[in-house]
């Protein structure tokens, strides 16, 4: 370990105590600066992010890949406006959770606070590291940043601007610290910070999502993939079910809250699953499916576990025939990713039985699974959607960003009064 | 590894599916037969303990550690009593959090469910077996306990006890699942089990939450050591200041919110400082000091940065004189370990800002440190006390072992309706 990024951390983790100390309208002023300097930087962010562009092409990168790394003068708006958005959101910190008056006078409160110094370690979109500042210091946390190698002239030009916005309003710029140099072993070492690092939040593909799980010492909140579900009940509005298996397959297929899997009663399969799938089919989709899936449309392939198993990032649905709840169940509990499950029923028993028995981030009841979403669900931003049964699960707000701790007013009181009375 | 414990940990998984499914009433009548079943084993479960108190004697075991490790009639009526208690807390599973209704006729709920599987691993105590698995089960969840080897005969008995109980009630024994073999290897491989274990809690010494902190690939809540401080500010109550701390250091100084070291305003040392150590001394309290404590109160030992450090699980209390608040919480942020900081003040503003600049699990006002405890604080029961500023902070009581997860309830609503509406 070279040091290079304890270094780093050590000072992050300083400037984590200023900006937690900071009052509410110091730390609204102080995302309002963010935002103007991002709108100023505008021009130097586009030319950083031509230099990253240019040697990306070079390197052979195209397709998803290149438009994810790519900014224009669009993007950098909403950059902007993302900012503004979040410093607009409701207070987290300071906000009193609970509050009891004990039998012997003492006032207990629970009230949020930041968590401290959280690192974020993310793949090739710039926007990410504006995103990330804003909601970690609007919820009055420091942010140690560690981008994609590919986007690093664009993760510099946007700090940068970042930075003149914290010296502007007196603050210390190494509240937002970016990892510049991008060497692996610099993940490493950040993972081992114990001391200094009190949340890592890794964002990007299955392998990037490994790394991190694998080597981390200090805690972690994972955004891993969505193997997300619809289960069709036999008390199913059929109509109902090919909208929202259109919407959760086909509206964006490459997010974590596209639909991968859908499982259908046997008591309805024949009758509404050949048109379903052709309707699908027409609309550029791929079907695999189980035996029962394929006599009853045989354009489908075959669909192995592996199918079941795997978020597609594609438009592509794995279906499966079931017999009853009871197996659908089954299935979601044999390959579930804790994301989120679909169900489309009239019958309460069922839905009730299901939203009981699925223990996923969201479960969703007639309705698309492209909601488990921060802003669809009313917290307005998401640092990611965690698949981890810890702290934070399902969409991430500015909440979850900090935590409850204990305030406890007294007038005096000691838990043994015999013992304090007691002569000395 | 040899895959014993990811054997054991797979079949404590299974039945936490089937725990988590139970509704209220019946995990109610679960806890019931739980406790009673210790009542009636108390026998069988005081001639195991009389075992190891035989194996621990002839290993030379002595004092303290020997009195945590004995059981007598009236310590099985208490475990009874706090299985019975816990069982009467207020049910988390289920719980509503938030509620809103989105604009787009979405129903959004954030909803308490169990964790899943929960690793305890602690040490001689033979109470936390018992404990541990009346909170875990009680919020819905299975426990894996890995007690230490000391207690080993006493945990089997009491798990014996669990395990009719459970089997009684219709339910896996492997709910309750004890590792029965202590080998340390056994503890490494439980850490690494990521697919199949929620969250690993250690309860013990230093050293035993270093190697799990160290080791664990699962998530580790700490419960680590206490350095409590005492800050006496100059607009003191300096009676209530003795009070408090005497009964922070001496009415149990083997806790961990018991106080290690008092801060004293230099406006007040010179007034309060000497009569106040003399009293505290007289009562059996070791002092040591800084310089101008050792002027002030010259029986004082000099304090070195190690006192400052230390959880002394004795009678010895370290002082510092300081001059100003802040220098009370510069010293305070150095050598906190985020346990417990008390201030002593009648000035709104210092206290003000005691609580907005200390970050700990509890700030506490005026009142002993040793109320930061779950029964004190209105928790009914405690699993621990938290210093990892994730998930929980502070006493965990039954709500730390749930999760918040998302209910979405719709009739029909999509993402996208274009592109439903769009032809196929």
């Amino acid at each position: 370990m070279s040091g290079y990024v304890r270094d780093l951390a050590r000072r992050a983790r300083a400037a984590s105590h200023v900006i937690a100390k900071l009052d509410a309208p110091r730390r609204g002023a102080m995302l309002e600066a963010m935002a103007n300097a991002v709108e100023q930087g505008s021009s130097d962010i586009l030319s950083a992010n031509a230099h990253d562009m240019a040697r990306a092409e070079k390197a052979g990168t195209t397709g998803a890949m290149l438009d994810r790394l790519r900014l224009d003068e669009g993007r950098v708006a909403d950059i902007v406006a993302a900012i503004r958005e979040i410093g607009e959101l409701p207070d987290p910190v300071g906000e009193v959770t609970r509050s009891q008056a004990m039998p012997n006078g003492l006032k207990v409160e629970k009230v949020r606070i930041p968590l401290g110094l959280i690192a974020m370690i993310y793949e090739a979109r710039p926007n990410v590291t504006a995103d990330a500042a804003a909601l970690c210091l609007r919820a009055g946390n420091a942010v140690l940043l560690r981008g994609g190698s590919e986007a690093r002239d664009s993760n510099i030009a946007i700090a940068a601007c970042l930075h003149r916005a914290l010296r502007e309003q007196g603050l210390p710029p190494e509240a937002v610290t970016l990892v510049e140099d991008t060497a692996r072993e610099h993940v490493l070492e950040l993972l081992q910070l114990t001391d200094l690092i009190d949340l890592a939040i890794p964002r990007g593909g299955e392998k990037l999502i490994h790394f991190v799980a694998e080597n981390a010492r200090v805690p972690v909140i994972k955004h891993y993939k969505g193997v997300c579900h619809l289960y069709v009940d036999k008390a199913a509005d059929l109509d109902l079910a090919l909208q929202l298996a259109i919407d959760g397959k086909l509206s964006r297929p490459g997010v974590c809250n596209a639909l991968e899997t859908m499982l259908v009663h046997g008591d309805v399969a024949a009758e509404w699953l050949p048109g379903a799938l052709k309707d699908l089919q027409s609309r550029g989709a791929e079907i695999r499916g189980c035996k029962r899936t394929r006599e009853l449309f045989p354009d489908a392939s075959l669909a192995t576990d592996e199918d079941y198993d795997r978020e597609f990032l594609a438009p592509v649905l794995a279906v499966k025939v079931v017999d009853s709840i009871d197996d659908a169940l089954a299935h979601i509990q044999r390959f579930t990713s804790d994301h989120t499950e679909v169900i489309v029923s009239r019958d309460t028993d069922a839905v009730d039985r299901f939203i009981r028995e699925i223990r996923s981030s969201a479960v969703v009841v007639n309705a698309s699974s492209r909601f488990n979403d921060g802003g669809q669900l009313g917290l307005g931003a998401e640092i990611g959607i965690s698949t981890t049964r810890l702290h934070a699960y399902g969409p991430m707000g500015l909440e979850s960003l900090t935590i409850e701790r204990y305030v406890v007013r007294g007038e005096g009181q000691v838990r043994h009064p015999d013992v304090v009375a007691a002569q000395g």
